[in-house]
């Protein structure tokens, strides 16, 4: 996994840093409340989460992969915002006939992917009950001024850039649940999924990017969210969205494989709307700084308020919200 | 119910107010993550409850009620930190067969209670579930090193304060199970408590407090943690914590009263060790500023590491974890 500390160019990587802050955790585990004390150039960045047994796993998934996709979903809304995950609080519900195992693995996940940046657990409860329940709260930092909203201004002919996989995890579920050999980078994103802190952190400090958001909903979620309620529209390039990989899998599964790209979700990766003036450069940066992180640019932002695809064969198709029209 | 305005004495008073914040919400409901700008003097308190159908209340239970507790509970945390609750999270599991309306009235508890402090409503998210689950995240600002711990250094003789009904919520809960008449008082501790943050700010803001907590877990937990695992013992005087109403609702149901005060819990009340000097005027201050908040000096610290009550008859009883020793 890439550390921060393995990036060396650009004059900003001094403040992106992550960094060990244990020390703010004045109060933990074990009082009434947590008490956290970030400095003082540094707003707070909470989101929260909840999974529960039946909707998002089974009894038998591998509790180790529970704790580790409720810690990347978590991870992925603060790289959102361009924030530094900091601190964690785990509420977990748990049946009492349950192997002490099992809840050690939960913990387990969560901790595995946690302390690759850095962030700690600093509170939380266990309760009974029937089905397991796993509800996270993530706290981060993000300097006063930095954090990149979903809502903003944005203009004719700006880029759309996506970071990490698209449509990999929903395709990754389809290998697993039909037992398909060959696509073990598609299963491994659906399994363990790598949320996008660095490339946040590193886009945040850009200022470059005018909005932001993961890619868990879709990326016809992120271009609704990004480009439609902020007052334009998108052309995509399917070039940059075609995988042979995914197209194999959707034909074998009987899918069409840009349902994957656009109503998959769950890949855990960025999408944002980014200037024009500068960002090439910044591009090359990310691609060779960011391990396998796939940072592309898929698209531009039009004056027409609607989304379009422009598909290999130079043809348009309309992406709505009820599907796709050829035109 | 009291407003910290209504409050009118004591230096102090300004540097407790709870206040509106809602401009230090900078992105609020919608986005990935919230991000909160609290000023520079205050620390963050974090504090985080899950409750679950089945566990903590039933499918039948009351829906405002079922959120004006989960509020409680949280902002009574935040107030045994001597804290200002400020922002809440709520991730609700609810299955798809409820109706709306009951989504709603979870909703209108919880504010109905939050709003009484200006705590406002920040994020969350909402997923399927079988059972009704409600998971809370408050945060809270203190001011840097106003926060009080449960593990501090306490002295020989020094005070234990209690604020609130001690006992009446698990009493209350027989009172409704076996459908007792003239007992309205306890009934309403245990459906509509009444978190203790306006005297957890006074309380933290006088200087005279050592170690706080809430009494959510009892009486018997508080003293445990307070003052047991501090180094010291506790004499505490029965006349402080006896009740004709318990005594009565303790002898219908074949109860001992103690076992509501000392191990009944629920009630989110404040305990506290505090220095002896100064602390009589604090406490009448506290009483006549705090309607019906029944601030009591419940016992003192005794050096021998035990906790000894003194019985109405001047015999004495030593609480244990596993009962009470007559001696």
């Amino acid at each position: 996994m890439l550390k921060i500390k393995e990036l060396g160019e650009f004059g900003f990587i001094d403040s992106i840093k992550l960094g060990k802050t244990v020390d703010d955790l004045k109060v933990g585990i074990g009082d009434d409340a947590a008490i956290i004390s970030p400095h003082e150039e540094f707003d707070i960045a909470v989101t929260t989460d909840i999974l529960v047994e039946g909707s998002h796993f089974f009894a038998d998934t591998d509790p180790f992969a529970i704790g580790y996709r409720s810690m990347c979903a978590n991870l992925s809304d603060i790289a959102a915002m361009g924030a530094i995950p900091k601190f964690y609080f785990v509420s977990l519900g748990i049946n009492p006939e349950r192997d002490f195992g099992y809840v050690k693995d939960i913990y387990r996940g969560l901790n595995y992917l946690a302390e690759q940046f850095d962030t700690n657990l600093a509170g939380g409860d266990t309760i009974k009950s029937d089905k397991t329940i796993i509800s996270i709260t993530l706290i981060g930092y993000v300097e006063k001024s930095v954090a990149i909203k979903r809502e903003g201004k944005i203009e004719d002919r700006d880029l759309i850039v996506s970071v990490g996989p698209l449509g990999y995890s929903g395709a990754g579920l389809e290998v697993i649940k039909n037992k398909l050999d060959g696509f073990d980078e598609q299963a491994k994103v659906f399994l363990y999924p790598y949320p996008q802190v660095v490339a946040g952190r590193i886009l945040a400090h850009s200022k470059l990017v005018r909005v932001m958001m993961d890619n868990s909903d879709g990326l016809a979620s992120c271009i609704e969210n990004l480009v439609i309620k902020n007052g334009f529209g998108a052309i995509l390039f399917e070039e940059e969205l075609f995988d042979e990989k995914l197209k194999a899998i959707a034909e074998i599964t009987n899918r069409d494989y840009l349902d994957f790209v656009f109503n998959g979700g769950e890949d855990f990766g960025l999408v944002a709307v980014v200037r024009r003036d500068g960002f090439l450069d910044l591009s090359t940066f990310l691609e060779k700084s960011l391990i396998n992180n796939n940072v592309k640019i898929i698209g531009e932002i039009t004056q027409e308020r609607k989304i379009v695809l422009r598909r290999l064969d130079n043809s348009f198709l309309e992406i709505k919200k009820t599907g796709y029209v050829q035109f």
